[in-house]
């Protein structure tokens, strides 16, 4: 009797040739998966009937796009994780094996091409296959969801951008983006904007990725808990921030320590509500409106004519 | 018999009118110290000149950036303390508070204007002056050390830059910048070139700061770690890192755990040793060459064909 | 029109001469309130008789026993909160103030007496009476609750102790001691069940402090966690709950941070469910029956003839 | 041409048979090293003379318990790292490691039988042999150094001990030990002699191990801390000693992260100098004459007619 297989499908040559492997050499029942997280490329419908062409017995398009902003992209968000680039494939990878463990539960399927420790994590009694190293050519352009989605894409030089700066508002419902300019907004509505609005302007070019709208969240984001929250608990945050961010990019998303700092982040933002003004320009997201920040001069210390213990050097 | 004080005479309207007050109102021997850390604005000559007019009865000028830029900007650079602003103030306070408490001492001061904190720890013998809230106008036009040095100043908008692209190659000795593009440099040189030419392309303009040579200078330092620190080691010392931030934002540079947190970096730099590419353009500076980063895709995950246990998402 | 002040009295000398002091010098309405935290002493009903007999106009008694098992003494023993002493005031402290500034809303008054930095997080709106160093002598013998209560109370030295081990299972649920030997049991009879017979053989001695129950239930809670936790979690939970107690040491109990934590440890305790066996001989409270701990020669590492990398040294 | 192989022979059945098994199937040339970390048992010169006989070709003894005592255990003490257990396997392991590649270099030998993570760390050149699973009986008595040195051994039930408390002082030099009652000692001798006469009184009986001496000095040293560390420096001095202990137990005791926390801890001790007194008595060593710690009632805050802001609850 034949294994049934799910594998995820992003419609590329290797995972188009995958299944053409799975199917001719491996002799499987083929469940190809695909998870829309705003990778674009192709259409997902076109994606769908090559995996049938190929031999699939079965082919499922899944739209986790709502999913994947509110689940994934917003505790990355609140977690400011965002350091040298937007973990856009850490971020992605532990949906989508959950997608494909719920696809195994649905078409009865014993076994999962890939996405080991995620699935190991999700259902242990699922087999985990790893095709060998491999023969075939592939002939495909659509985009990874794993290196291309609402969050971040690969892009290695700077855009060009719009001469003149563009302001924006954004609506923070503890530490949720609620709104953009006063419109409501999803997590994922707020997400696209400001990939549109911010992208036009360069902003988010982070190394080899680019992540418009997750750079002006989490710049507005921190804004906000500067004004917001007790500083001992900013400065803990920052460490509970650090450590998720080690674990996700460890391949550890389902994990009991994931789970205690999410805890702890939730508990952290009750207070992080109400507006930040940000200016977009020139490659920049920067809060308008900030109090010329002098931090020992002037906003951290008595002036000179303070009565005070410390005496600022007076500035001109 | 009068008090001997000394003072931070920046030149600039209030810590003039700071000297006029304690000759005038407190009828103290006024000491007048003006630090030089790079801060422009008009010629220190004239400053101390205006010191003596104004009544001091020692006025002495003193060269400190390169004390400054070795001993102040580079631990904050190894320390990458560059989070939202560079910490202008910050790290330049306890270097104008050592210059004033060696005045005291040679010059038999036993009072020092302001400063407390930091004097308090260097000798607490000394008396710490802090005046009232004041009666006297001001109308100079220098800078004032403590928010515009060689670290960094304030500026509010984004400069003009160049449109063509710049590239540069800064090389490390254990964390240290020793040499610009070939040419050996001191901390002090390795400051100013990066500054002219990293800000040239915009670089470094953060919040309400700019600074370029501190910018292209943490972007290389990081870049140059990523490659030569164990892991584990790295992840400790973004702790130790932030720890030392902490501490030189709340003022306690002269502190014990200030002295062990420097420990630990020095001896974290071993390793960190090599050269490090950067392109300087629109407002960035961004190491060169570094390969395509595809966390998961590719750079720490097998491929689909690798006969290992994760299997990565083939990308297209 | 006087104030009416409300102030906690624990019956001893120097509360009494308080209620004195605040009736005859500051003409204020005495709402005298004694929380019960099983500081034992003199009966209850005795010391709210003497407040009244002092001038108070209302003195009041609540049981805040099962109230401070709950929520103050679990949240310690979940932090594993007990290094060198076991925060016997710190974690009382924030309970009376709770009482003292539900006295006030009850009686209408617009002050207490003390705990100052608690009642303003409580309610910022009630005045807090620090009365001048003073005049009066006193005479009572109850035992102040900051430093006597269930979960711990000041010894000097060791106690005499029962010759023969004596050995008992504790259950937890989710990290809360929910029985003992089978017996379910309330927190408060936890605590106070072990203080009995931990007690009896010389367990808990901390420095200057007796601490029998608590020592008891954080030995086998730690036990439990380490056979239940995993080990990424149970390292960072260290953090945390050192963390917890320097913020409790600091009287910022209700602080932001401390909540953040608080949920960060709730949800690391779903697995922390089972028995633990331990041994109460000797001034020890040991894990029984726990395998021989021989950290590298057994139980981390292969033995001389496994086929693994890395080779333990044989062992006798 | 037969391989030369070093192995670390403690005299026990299985270091003894594993120099059988790899002269008769490995046709090796065998160099004993047996290492002194006061592990007692049988006398080594006849631990080395069996060797010989099992056919060795070279065989030493290296008396390492100074270096041991200097270079692994005041580390140990100086970081606290005596949680549940005192770590003895942890901290002997590298440096019999570091015995084994000195003996390959001075015998020409190209592997080591076991100690893989630590061998690969000091000589990555060397080849590490592990036997397979096997065949052997064995028949010595020897105590095996990675569970039985001067730092601790396995203990399994509460000794007996004297009735009467025992008093002495302990002189620390920058966090070193280098006197007891006023006799000055080396780092082993220091070890040894609580060893001896803590352990008389049953101190430090630590889950299934004893390790008298060091928990003495940890007990002295941490409360030389308390009083000489600045609060900020010994709470980050704690985050840092519980990574010290993490990575030890991971088998990285050569690694940069342990080097540089090494040069945190260094730094911290300038300060640590004093004597200590503590008493030894009914299993424990406490401190002598701390004054009564009454933690928020009259150390750390105001009485009731302090002027200040807060109120202690006054006690009886």
């Amino acid at each position: 009797m034949s294994e049934r297989v799910v594998l995820a499908h992003s419609g590329d040559p290797e995972s188009s040739a995958a299944i053409r492997w799975l199917v001719a050499e491996a002799r499987a029942d083929v469940v190809a998966v695909t998870v829309d997280l705003g990778q674009g490329g192709e259409g997902l419908a076109a994606v769908r009937r090559r995996a049938l062409d190929l031999g699939a017995v079965e082919a499922v398009v899944t739209d986790a796009r709502d999913e994947f902003a509110e689940q994934h992209c917003l505790p990355a968000l609140r977690a400011h994780a965002l350091d040298r680039h937007p973990m856009v494939a850490e971020l992605s990878r532990p949906l989508i094996a959950k997608h494909l463990v719920a696809a195994a539960d649905e078409f009865g399927a014993n076994a999962v091409a890939g996405f080991g420790t995620d699935v190991a994590a999700l259902d242990p009694r699922l087999a985990v296959i790893t095709p060998e190293r491999g023969r075939h050519p592939g002939s495909g352009k659509a985009r990874c969801p794993l290196r291309h989605n609402i969050w971040g894409w690969g892009a290695h030089r700077a855009p060009d951008w719009s001469l003149d700066p563009e302001e924006l508002t954004i609506t923070f419902d503890a530490g949720v983006p609620v709104a953009i300019d006063g419109e409501t907004v999803t997590a994922l509505q707020a997400i696209q904007e400001l990939n549109r609005r911010a992208g036009a302007h360069g902003v988010g070019l982070l190394d080899t990725h680019q992540a418009p709208g997750a750079t002006a969240l989490i710049t507005a984001h921190r804004e906000l808990e500067e004004l917001t929250l007790d500083r001992e608990l900013a400065r803990f945050k920052r460490t509970v921030g650090h450590r998720w961010a080690e674990l996700v990019h460890d391949g550890r998303w389902y994990s009991p320590l994931k789970d205690a700092l999410d805890a702890f982040i939730a508990d952290s933002q009750h207070q992080v509500s109400g507006e930040v003004r940000i200016v977009l320009h020139a490659g920049r997201a920067q809060v308008r409106d900030r109090r010329a920040e002098e931090p020992w001069c002037a906003a951290n210390a008595p002036t000179w004519y303070d009565s005070s213990q410390r005496l600022a050097q007076p500035c001109g």
